[in-house]
């Protein structure tokens, strides 16, 4: 019993993604007001490396990191090009946790998978200043708006007393793959440090992962690996990735460097 | 009550501000030797990519980041180009909240705010090693003894208990803004990684902000924007920034690119 | 009473170091997976910014770093070429603390150490997959497997329970420093990002540190300092690092980038 209660009461977990990088010292300042509001708050950050002002780029690594998370998780996001503007604060219940960011698209993945999946949506238009810093400025919401609207959260503060109902959240046009004859014209949305390059094309768009090629660049890869290993290396393979989307790789290589491909670039499946 | 004695002994905020950066494992090792006195700290990290030995630009990210940590957080901060010399380990009660660092000006920002507005200031010089490491390196003080004396805060430990009274601390010179004739000639100080230029221009250098201009290299700014959304893409603006500096911004854009600014490039406000 | 009790059952310590950049989520996804299964764990990443597959930097870095955490801690290491392959998944006690990660020598520095100082070693091979996620990719063991491995660890679940007991770990054959007459060859083994050289000679191999040259790259150097203070700015200068390896600076500057040195590069000692 008194295990449950603490972890009830005490644990709470928020994540923080943004584009800020982590020379200025400004995620370290949302967690500043997160445990000034929020003591008890365990915070992980997912990563301040998203390219500036690239929504969807956060939208997609968001989508992917979200459901590793416990239930109830706050995930705290600041992408947000549009600070300052008319662009609405929200914070939101997508299924299984917490979305607090920019109304701008920055939640568009796990929120269509919350929708896809019969979950339960509930989106606030943060516009209660009593759960914000005392001072806004027009530059930096992540810490006088969102932080503390996250820490609230994790105080057990409801939803729903945060702000106003809101159903017409921004969404993100995310690519889809196109149909082609034999198979899916794909496109790149994510090149990761390692220089992998995942696509949009998931299992649904490769029957047999055998038997498909995959032309990329003017390069034509025959069939799937299952894993690296079974690849040479400096060899160029497909494989699908930790999020289950296909990607191209090279082994103990850096494929984008190799293919110089950039994201938007095409990948075709042809079976 | 339980609440509040947990919060009270269990929950202890310690930041950490270096310019070590991430690759070599040297921010770990503090925390590693923090949790080893002081198992229930929490720790935040502010930057580790303070630019190598350059004290001043650590002294103006604390000072823009410590005021949104909970009251008694301990900033522990080692930007130390003097580690091993005769360079004395201070740690330092400035007001509202704890520094640990070395006796560089590093804490200087903090300092004169709090002198500035008549807080309660207390310098320890650190020289009682029974509060250290056993082994002492000459180049690593930020684990063999800073870290260490941050976690003895944490426990409770009376600042006073950790060494000699000092009344002498280095201070940095912060570059001041000059009268002008109608206006202020100011600097940069700061450059993010957004590209934003941050200057020693506050608001009393700036009486209308709708009427003054900004001179910054070669360019010429009329009024202040409230925010980047009163801008146009690719435009040039200058707004007070989340520190409530002058800051020059292209919006959506990098300022620092588009003027190949450096820090202490002259900015002139004209009124 | 309550305080040790407070200590033993809710504070447990965890390290991650990858090579995975902190650019993609990877990092905050194993923290998610973490506080899943054990929401009481106290994480702190060692680093991410291993150099891709360079399995020897990481076995330094973890070696330097790992013995400044409290006893007990669990070190999760994931810098992993083979994932997927028949290489396999091992958790070890060594001597003090706790190794997550695959069997590829990554914790070889700390395996050698403890077996060197007589301390216990009990190595097991990662063979129940009731202790991983659900769904095992090919592709991020850091994620499936070797997260809920160290949250499990931490929840107090035996180490012989996660699998099979293993008895020829993979080894990594760390460069030896080579007898000369009058002296040692060495070779460069960490660069840092101040451009710190370090070495694998240590103090046994410089019985005089004031009479010792050091040749590096077509530079003598008479001596070893005892800090940073003892050289002039622009000084080349030799230093036992805060690791106790023989290390090659340049006093307020980058040796590296001014020797154009390289990891493995030759450096000796002569006296």
């Amino acid at each position: 019993l008194p295990y449950s209660i603490i972890q009830v009461f005490l644990l709470k977990f928020i994540t923080l993604l943004t584009d800020f990088g982590l020379q200025d010292g400004y995620p370290g300042v949302m967690k500043g007001v997160i445990w000034g509001i929020a003591p008890e708050a365990q915070i992980a950050d997912l990563t301040h490396f998203i390219h500036p002002h690239n929504v969807l780029e956060g939208a997609l690594v968001l989508g992917r990191a979200a459901p590793y998370f416990p239930a109830g998780t706050i995930h705290t996001a600041v992408v947000d090009p549009g600070v300052g503007t008319q662009r609405r604060p929200i914070a939101a219940w997508l299924g299984n946790f917490y979305f607090v960011g920019p109304d701008n698209g920055l939640c568009s993945v796990l929120l269509e998978r919350a929708q896809e999946w019969g979950e339960k949506v509930q989106i606030i238009h943060l516009d209660r200043p009593r759960y914000w810093l005392p001072e806004i400025s027009s530059v930096f919401h992540g810490r006088d708006i969102f932080a503390p609207v996250a820490a609230h959260l994790a105080n057990g503060v409801a939803l729903a007393e945060l702000g106003t109902p809101l159903n017409d959240p921004v969404y993100l046009h995310l690519p889809v793959p196109q149909p082609l004859d034999h198979g899916w014209q794909g496109e790149i949305i994510n090149i990761d440090s390692f220089g992998n390059l995942s696509t949009n094309l998931e299992r649904k768009h490769i029957p047999e992962p055998g038997k498909v090629n995959v032309l990329i660049a003017g390069e034509k890869i025959n069939g799937l690996v299952r894993t690296f290993g079974d690849g040479q290396p400096g060899e160029l393979v497909a494989i699908m990735d930790s999020s289950e989307h296909l990607s191209i790789c090279l082994v103990n290589g850096n494929a984008s460097q190799r293919l110089q491909s950039r994201v938007g670039d095409a990948v075709v499946v042809k079976f």
